[in-house]
């Protein structure tokens, strides 16, 4: 007799996970050449040089009894404050070590916060789709309703604030905002954070209790063009952000990310502390010490983008040719591609079948008739992908 | 408006780490040699030089994209291998890597267990006191109750097996075993577990579903004078076993651990799926994966026990001499003393501000009238210690 929904959850097919797992068995195959797999968000660009620069010296130089010993619940006090002073630095205001929880990646950081805006009232948390997939049971399985705000499908850098607007309930708690976004690639201009900043000041004083932004931001440095990626907190005071080094640093497996509660955001010592909380009650107090230590080296270091600049520009130009429909993403590592029959399944199970061209559909993001490429691939790839593009345009356009 | 119980846990004293702290303070006033701080269990003796080897190795042969990439969700296929491979020599059985799920250390292993154990009928999970203090909010804030079997305090290394018993319920689901025990250092011998293993198994009949052994088994390694530690699941085929290479591999910070559901369980698929999922919408799938590949290579690396045997008996015997109680402990790194006055509070506070002396009351084991000495500390702080202990015994009988 064991949860059911976590039976379910822990058995489902994840249609990202499947592809990827055919992907393999084909390469196995045919060759790893003749299989385009454009379906994980696995950054494709080495981790900097002085990741593994800073692991060698902690080793060779220090105790390893204080490397590998328990660090206090919040985190390491040198990385806390080296979070806290590159956030400083890079956004003109003065962060404290104390406004930073570290944690095993964004999906814990995600999930604590979350958590800790459940409250026995029945609490709501508004996604903006498209959303990462995995938003819904974080939400859902921890006790809350998830409210979905539809896309702007005219274009992903809109926030539909009159939605918003009518969504809103006195339970809402928070809204998740997840820019640079996966899986547009889009970036929300400070102009849309501002309009949704003012509904949500507006709906907090008629409720009478802070609705928070919840910043997902683990593609906060991946951008092109000199786009800028507005910082929320900046904009908006209760918002509370959730980061992870796996796409900056390129180090997805290691687990690494932090909560920051702004001192300034309303009863932010209550949500630090549930925050906390609900990390110790999940398991997820005290993340692993030696990237700790990393993230104290590491955390100003920012990622070389000119791969995958490359890559956006070649894929997007080709697709664009061939006449797929897509707006050029700003940001992440994600194209957004129309489906050019409108039926984003077909055209995905067509293609892998077909031509071994591995793409998602997008129902799994809550926005179907779209495609999300995952662009962090081998140049290589793209270049022999296109044909397969090209072939799958020509059999549907018939 | 946040979630007040976790706001009370991420903000709720802990004795422990109180009395750490107030260590930590002291040592900067007085030195660390006039502070005697046997308050944490965090492993005094280094991680083996295998695991230095290990990291520099990797790093300087392969791929930082594939050392740092995601693993799969239960975890990286050739560290589930090794865990699997290291168990079945040891205790000569079958173990498939897909019986084991990689977790980010012990607590996650837990609470994944205990989540997966929750349903709708309201889940108890039963806990033998004394028992580790995290069990009771590991099990309470997620969703279950926390039923706890009194201690046989004439001997800490038996079972109350009727009152297990009369405390099991329709309800019931899982027994927490934890063997070696933190904190009274005592094993569980096969003859108790088997006695608890036939009133499980007599009331799984008549409530007709399993009540699984949950075997929290972090100091399964840390064992004296050749003492064995019975393999629960071979003595009671629903057992589920949460490990954490934290104490015997000493990289408590590191958290790497896993769950093992043995495929002969009842419903084992459902219980591993369902421990999957519990670890989904909490954060946990994907364990870091440097350090679970230094598990791929050190899985049947065994901890050097010397400096804790001799520290075992240095202090055992000090403390019997100078009059303490104590049942010398076949295991773990604790010491579990009886306090001379009958109030381990008092004594704790009397012996911290009069002698910087700090050991930990044990009514955060839920078994008031102990002190829990925690002997992962160097020779020197045990021989410096026992004047103050002495000192503490001729104050209390005056």
């Amino acid at each position: 007799m064991v949860n059911q929904e976590y039976k379910k959850l822990g058995n489902s097919p994840n249609v990202i996970r499947e592809l990827f797992m055919y992907g393999l068995e084909q390469k196995k195959k045919l060759g790893a050449e003749h299989v385009f797999d454009f379906t994980l968000g696995n950054p494709s660009i080495p981790a900097p040089e002085e990741i593994k620069t800073a692991i060698v010296t902690m080793l060779n130089t220090e105790d390893p009894i204080k490397i590998h010993g328990y660090s206090l619940s919040a985190g390491d006090p040198v990385a806390r404050e080296a979070v806290a002073a590159d956030l400083s630095s890079r956004f003109g205001m003065d962060v404290k070590p104390g406004e930073i929880f570290l944690t095993c990646g964004a999906a814990p950081a995600l999930i604590s916060v979350i958590k800790a805006l459940m409250t026995e009232n029945g609490s709501e948390i508004m996604v903006l789709a498209p959303f990462f997939m995995e938003y819904r049971p974080f939400i859902e399985s921890n006790g809350g309703k998830c409210v979905v705000v539809p896309p702007d499908t005219r274009d992903f850098s809109r926030i539909d604030t009159k939605a918003v607007e009518s969504l809103i309930s006195e339970r809402t708690q928070g809204v998740i905002v997840n820019s640079p976004n996966n899986p547009t690639g889009a970036v929300y201009p400070e102009s849309e954070l501002k309009a949704l900043a003012a509904v949500l000041e507006r709906k907090s004083a008629e409720f009478g209790h802070p609705i928070y932004i919840i910043a997902d931001e683990p593609y906060r440095e991946l951008v092109y063009d000199d786009v800028e990626v507005p910082f929320i907190p900046l904009i908006y005071k209760n918002t509370v952000v959730c980061y992870s080094y796996s796409k900056s640093l390129s180090l997805p497996g290691e687990r690494i990310g932090y909560v920051y509660v702004p001192s300034f955001a309303e009863d932010s010592e209550e949500l630090f502390n549930a925050v906390a909380g609900a990390a110790r009650i999940t398991g997820h107090i005290c993340a692993p010490t030696i990237i700790q230590k990393v993230i104290a080296a590491c955390a100003s270091k920012r990622p070389d983008l000119k791969a995958y600049d490359e890559n956006r520009r070649l894929l997007y130009e080709n697709l664009r040719d061939i006449g797929y429909e897509c707006v050029k993403p700003q940001g992440a590592f994600y194209l957004f591609v129309k489906a050019p029959n409108g039926d984003a399944n077909v055209f995905s199970q067509k293609a892998k079948l077909g031509h071994n061209l591995l793409v998602v559909p997008s129902d799994a993001f809550e926005c179907p008739g779209y495609l999300r490429v995952s662009y962090c691939v081998s140049k290589d790839t793209i270049i022999n992908s296109i044909p397969a593009f090209r072939a799958m345009m020509n059999e549907i356009k018939g």
